[in-house]
């Protein structure tokens, strides 16, 4: 099959068999296919639409051009967690260990942050000595020992997608729910769990901000769990403001230990919250507890009895971490961070946050990357303290940068600040929790 | 602006800007827009369609993405011919010289060959010694001197459209008809020209088949030489059988020669027809002839008279050829070359001639390439003796593979035979001129 044909096949509209969209991945992975072929059916499939069997094809194609993992030797059910990625969004740090403490296997593999997103790996990476570089039988190895591990995607790891991803990112071809999907489920399906919660983000913050959109790919990518033989349940969360206080690599892992620690704290009430809810879908979807209710229950207490916090502790100490950042957080601040004010220039209720541009100023200071191959100033980040709804006086601070320098910290503030819309009516609120999507409903009710 | 929101305006089916347009380009050119960001544009382009503002910017930017050359200090009228392709479409070796002959400038820039197409610049250099790659003070200096000169495109003529078309080629977006007009007419009007006749092929051997097709390609091509102020005119002509009786570059030569001599042979009396109708056309729109009639009658008195020939030897002797093979075509004929009769295995007319199919038999046994850095072999073709409408006999001769080799020459003989249609009924003729595309009437007569 010549790929100009299979191109022109979906540039008519046609729909694409079984074996000409094999014979795309493979030309992917195996370079037969030029980049500039790889785009242009990409772009076609974008435009003309993939139908559901296509869609199907190519999660099978994608997972099976690389390796997938096999832990059935590993008694415990193997479960993981995705999530469509948010600005503070950290719950992986907590999730992992939580569950694991439970006796749920978790087969945790990340990637790095984009734009502005942020990236479990980059994360880690703040953690003096923590290695995320682990090869398949370190990776094993560690789950069997202490029950989960955290790494970057291996060569071998569905490689049709890292290809088709640097593709799509620089041809206006990412934002297409079941290209998404594919990318997601290959991923994920390739570590071998038996169960996967997937955490949709929307809103402001959310690669799809809208409900309807982060609806329907919620819909596609628990429907694609189920046809794959995977229990796999979505959560439609909100990403309208920034999770928890910290944005930024240091500063969310700093959040998270303190969460871990049972050190209570407002401003990272949503956090545990969230992480709680999808530790306890997770756990009912692995078959640990028999509901919600009990499953949360069984997550509080391992969250409350230090359990979880021991768990995270061990891990970092397996991945080769520094463990005092466990007893000690306080030593993930870098003391030669500046801080700079971010204050209101208006009374009133915060009424909405762009949290887009709250991501893309961190980003900007150095704490995320624009280019895949940028480095990462982990120290740095964002601070927030007003959250929607909140009463804000004039001149009081909406939260804080915390920048290598001073420079250009004035006009990142203004934008910062401009990303708040300050109103004379306190708004209602939005539920953290916007929809559950389980296959057996199918995101229906 | 960023080349992803180019592409993603285009996706979701804007309208570009010529700022848009011509960042594009100017990207393609200099290489600050990747492969796969071009041709994921050009998918969408070829998808979501261009709107006429948007394939005159592309021309525009195309064509200023190189020289255009300026014959003003020439005080004969410039004029030039294009053709769409065929399959022993030889007719520019005659109208040059014959053009010429009548005192019109000829700066003819050609292409190579390419799948079942011939290309000008394969068939002069069966000339021995024939230089098509002239520097473009050579170019201008011949036309100065000789009337007309015949090369290749250089490094500074629409350097866009180089890449642009051989992306084009191996993503299976060439057949959309704003694009096809922008990689024409972009190097057509860099040439120069006040006056540019079209050949729009049509039928079996045509890279667009359909008449239809044929017709709204011409229409465009007119147009965009009516926009940028060229007087241009098309002619639908008929490519369901081989044009002449020659197909093979050496064979084209000797055939063209032979017409310019003089010396007649009914089995090219389309050939010469053909090429007189689009001298005639030329003429009359370069000024020289007040009407079609007395174009005619100009130009077949300079074949006849021998002026066109003494320009065609001229012209050879000028770009290092040797002239002796004017005087003595048959020296075109390498007699190393194995002839092979393809028999009719029926008895009956010829009702129907697959000619891409001749086309590319020439193509595989050397005469033509199936990748633009292929060699040619010179001297290998076919002639065709077996015309439409003519009555043959169960095992008479349709016509001769002209081959290096006899291996294979027995499959591609079946080939060829089978690209034959032999019917009880005499068809009825098929008109070599199917219709004129002229600015003033726009085509819809």
């Amino acid at each position: 099959m010549r790929p100009q044909d299979i191109i022109a096949k979906k540039r008519d509209g046609g729909e694409l068999t079984a074996d000409e969209i094999a014979a795309f991945i493979d030309g992917v992975c195996d370079d037969s296919w030029a980049d500039y072929q790889v785009s242009a059916l990409v772009m076609a499939m974008f435009i003309r639409g993939l139908s559901e069997a296509e869609g199907e094809h190519l999660v099978r194609s994608m997972l099976y051009s690389g390796e997938v993992l096999d832990f059935s030797d590993i008694d415990a059910p193997k479960a993981d967690k995705h999530s469509t990625g948010g600005v503070g969004d950290k719950t992986s740090l907590i999730i992992a260990p939580l569950v694991a403490s439970c006796g749920v296997a978790v087969p945790m593999i990340s990637g790095r942050g984009l734009g502005h997103t942020g990236g479990t790996l980059d994360k880690l990476e703040s953690i003096p000595g923590y290695n995320v570089k682990l090869s398949t039988d370190e990776f094993r190895g560690l789950i069997k020992r202490c029950g989960f591990a955290m790494s970057g995607q291996t060569a071998d790891i569905a490689p049709a997608d890292r290809k088709l991803y640097a593709l799509r990112d620089a041809t206006a071809t990412v934002p297409y729910i079941p290209l998404i999907v594919a990318s997601i489920m290959s991923k994920k399906l390739a570590e071998g769990i038996d169960a996967l919660v997937l955490d949709v983000k929307t809103g402001s913050g959310a690669f799809m901000p809208k409900l309807d959109d982060s609806l329907t790919l919620a819909e596609a990518l628990v429907r694609t769990g189920q046809n794959f033989g995977v229990r796999a349940e979505a959560v439609i969360t909100d990403m309208s403001q920034p999770l928890g206080r910290f944005v930024g690599n240091a500063l969310e892992v700093y959040e998270c230990i303190r969460i871990l620690k049972g050190e209570a704290d407002d401003s990272w009430a949503d956090t545990r919250e969230l992480s709680l809810e999808l530790s306890a879908r997770l756990l009912v979807l692995a078959g640990v507890s028999v509901n919600v209710e009990d499953a949360r229950g069984l997550a509080d207490s391992k969250l409350t009895d230090g359990a979880a916090f021991e768990k995270f502790r061990e891990n970092v100490q397996c991945q080769g971490g520094d463990p005092s950042v466990c007893d000690d957080p306080e030593k993930l601040f870098d003391p030669a961070i500046e801080k700079f004010d971010v204050l209101a220039d208006a009374e009133g209720y915060v009424t909405a946050i762009d949290t887009l541009a709250i991501g893309n100023a961190v980003c900007e200071i150095g704490g995320g990357r624009t280019k895949a191959d940028d480095s990462v100033d982990h120290a740095v980040g964002y601070e927030s303290l007003s959250r929607l709804g909140d009463n804000v006086a004039n001149g009081s601070p909406l939260g804080i940068l915390h920048c290598r320098t001073l420079e250009k910290a004035d006009s990142i503030a203004v934008r910062v600040k401009n990303a708040y819309t300050i109103g004379e009516v306190r708004p209602s609120g939005t539920p953290l929790i916007r929809q559950i999507v389980s296959p057996s409903t199918d995101g229906s009710d």
